[in-house]
């Protein structure tokens, strides 16, 4: 099981460091390359020419502004592509959402939302699950793990305004 | 190999035929559902909680408007979730698209373009392709196809234009 | 008189602590709960469920990013639910604003600004005097009360001009 | 049980009048009035100051543009105020969305979707529905027949399409 | 020569501030109020229906959000009524400039750029202009004022540049 | 009493119709020039420069696209200048909306709705009314013929739904 | 002198007819070229490589939704990039401006207006005449037709007015 | 080789400074002025008509809000301009990009990213490389130097994660 995660620049490391992160829970390899679909565009062909020989299963593209990282390794690739548009700019993130996701036919990038790493993991991971059944029960306790950290958070603000927990856990039956 | 098309309404099954198309011409099984997150939010829990026991191995889910259909699911399986934005509103999709991508954390839907039905099928394929070989050399025919596709419509355009194509040619070297 | 407030992380609380401020200030009763339509969707779902059992007359929903929270909740009630769009992505609150605010037809949200909370507890408190005539009242005192502030706020922006409030005076008679 | 609608003008009401029909169709007595904020603000004020004398109950107030109609009579009364921002210049209702609502603190307005005249009428029954029980039982019964159509559409489309419609049968137990 | 500003609430003086300075500066007699188009209408009901009587030429508007207060000013006077947008929200003055500048036809309101506090006053000095053939000249003089300003910046950008200021002499003959 | 419209193509002139028009029910002489900021900046200059001297008390511009009509006038005359943002491109008028609205400090060009022709000519006529008092009348028997057409609206809706307008004309008192 | 046209799909043929026009009316040599930068990469590639050597001193790239061709060719080739956004997806081009001009630092691509497809040439034309003064004289004949035909719509809307032409001449001075 | 460089306050400097950096790099002369299209617009015109005689071959214009300043340039001259929309009102130079790129047919601005101060001056130099042959072998080696920044990027990062940076290394080849 591999990821690849590849960004513009080093700049990006902050939100992606998240994907990482996350990838590593699952038990996923992963494969963290800096590479500029305009400033380095042979290290980016070769990146994704050579994927699907190097393991790679997913790959998962994060630029900002005028985002063509997504669509430039879907081109010369069949891998699944998952995008996260960074927000860099000062149109939020917009420019790079909308370079992401409005791919033409023919030529998909999966996009995420803005600054959106975490997730982009765990749709790769989801994607993993297809063909490795293990990471669908991890998948789950993921899932578990998640409820009972909003169970937490209910609490924490039932405590906060001094008012008992119980109606929580009447919910959460 | 199974995916799963989830629409709010069958007025949208204009844009959405392009996707069941495209799926049966690479082999893959395909189950079509009607069902409304806030219509008949029951159908599309049992919908999406018996996805992985009906073997379905990735969900496609469109829907205009506040389009809540692809976090719905997304709440109740780990199936990978594949979101199309429809344009079915005066603000274009654009209210679709941002109620698909911008997904919390923990639960991802992965976006397409608005309207954008081939490239769902085309990247749930590409998802399937991680288990099964066999398609990634169907989508490398594809990709062969669709070249031979521009190719075509850069003769014709010069045939329109009264020019030789050969410039063509050379590029296509 | 009770309002629920629900919200998909305590993060939001900082903003929604207005909405119960004003609520008890009406002598409306709250249930205050922390759940989220993707990460826990079977607390949400119990929770609308079974609002109208618990004497939940009003409901009062918030979230940020794709929003899914209101539409979630008002798929499985018929009880009035009113949706707080919260700021909490780089698209500054517009795209929860379009997630909630963009419903298809049949089953609505009402939707207030942008990390609007203490109107979505004024408009609660206003569906709640339809049927309670004492806060009819309370809403004219607020009224009242709202009136003398900006009066006061004139007052006090005369005086840091240095002249004479009684062209305010004039104007309120 | 008595719901006013009001709009700037009568070239609204082809999208106006689903919410008429929908009223009545629960039995809700209307009061339609064509009155504009800055053309008529006089008639609007008194439709406004008079509302709970006359028995109105919740008002729909429809506009499109800088749509201050739902703010002006809102200004004025304490009856809950329903707005339907209408398409009606190129920003494609954006503007008159806006107008809607981000209403200041203090005088909330509650927006439906854009052309949203159905979900209006759907959300005053439900802010009646807190006063007058045997619209509960109405409201379930509009659900239902909701559900039935989606069920329907999706028959249909598996007609269509030419593939039995067993499966959504099950999805539907 | 007598220009009113009107304000929804003191937050918006350090805006405004510089309309006040720059109307002081052309000799033209201000007032300056505090009132809100939906916490108290009747003010600036009142404030609109007598400004002509009390000799105002010119009516500044300023708000945030869905600023209704130059269209609810504009329906109770024909005194030219100028609006300032202000950046209140987070969707950044956006809601305020379309509430404000799309004003449905019959009733205008002039718009500002968004917290374009100076150019509401030069633009309401530009109105009077009209009548005033004093404030002609004096309008000449502060764009002869603005334009050595303009030449100075040039000079200070020079000098900091290390280069001679010649080249902007040139160009200024 | 003089008011002068410019455009930059006559292909604005549909749009533009009802500002003449308009004009002249007031009886104010009107200037119609075709002349662009872009193409025959030379002639716009002489335009500006000489409207005062040619008796024009204000300017109408109407200009899509980047709409720099405006702000070049404003630039060469100090006549006040109202702006029409034409919808002309396929970003349906905001782009000519944000270029005349967001003038920088110091030249202000008054802006009005997208297409507002009919408000352009109103706004000129209520600052023409600063100093013709015979306008002020104008304006006012302007707002009456306004009101009585939203009443008529009014009955006619009530005929055509097939209920007397009783309800209107109590509103009307 | 040699400007390329390339374009992702021969659709796009129908708006950028007029740069080649254009192009040829001031004797500039055209290649004009389908290739799909997501669909054909490698054509594109060699497109760019090759670009200087076959003699192109401008390039043209015309694309629609997720605009990435501009960039892509700017990436390989530092013979300068022109790119026009087509309005070819809901979001009426504005994803394919953002895509063009957001460009991030180190790989400009100059872009013009959705659909500018004339100005392309023009800029083309503009910067070709940096090295080639005859173009500098054609470029001047080129404006005094533009202000000839904008004189000419002058009169004919005269006409149509039935005002006599003579202000417009005043103005030509 | 000369370029100049023009803005409409010093203000703008801090961003432009990068232009004139790149600029003097590859050993392209400058010429920096500071003049505003609506404050000083006899300047800008001197500015623009003189720019041909006076040797500037290329034009960078830079400005915010309304941003004008471009297309008055290039209405003056056919030297070519470019212009960098600047982040300087609430509207995150959205207002500043519409009014640069959105030009109408006839008189192009070859516009640049939000504050692209650096990739104007980049696209200044491509453009003098038609002309002259030298900057074409600067131009490929500041290519070289981007990637090489781009490789040491990744380098950091590996090693900032602890892991070798062999796999770039291999992506170089």
């Amino acid at each position: 099981m591999k990821v690849a995660i590849i960004m513009g620049s080093n700049s990006d490391w902050p939100v992606l460091e998240a994907a990482e992160k996350t990838l590593k829970e699952f038990g996923v390899e992963t494969e963290v390359v800096v590479a500029s679909a305009h400033r380095t565009p042979d290290v980016v062909q070769n990146f994704a020419k050579g994927a699907r020989d190097r393991g790679v299963e997913v790959i998962i593209a994060a630029a900002g502004a005028a985002a063509h990282l997504g669509g430039f390794i879907a081109a010369f690739t069949t891998v699944p592509v998952i995008g996260i548009p960074i927000n860099a700019t000062p149109l939020a993130g917009m420019d790079a959402l909308l370079s992401f996701v409005q791919m033409p036919s023919g030529v998909p990038v999966a996009t995420m939302a803005i600054n959106g790493a975490k997730n982009a993991a765990l749709f790769a991971i989801q994607i993993l699950s297809v063909k490795y059944p293990e990471l669908v029960e991890k998948l789950a306790e993921h899932r578990a793990t998640m409820r009972e950290e909003v169970r937490a958070k209910g609490e924490k603000l039932a405590s906060m305004r001094g008012v008992p927990a119980q109606e929580f856990k009447d919910l959460h039956l």
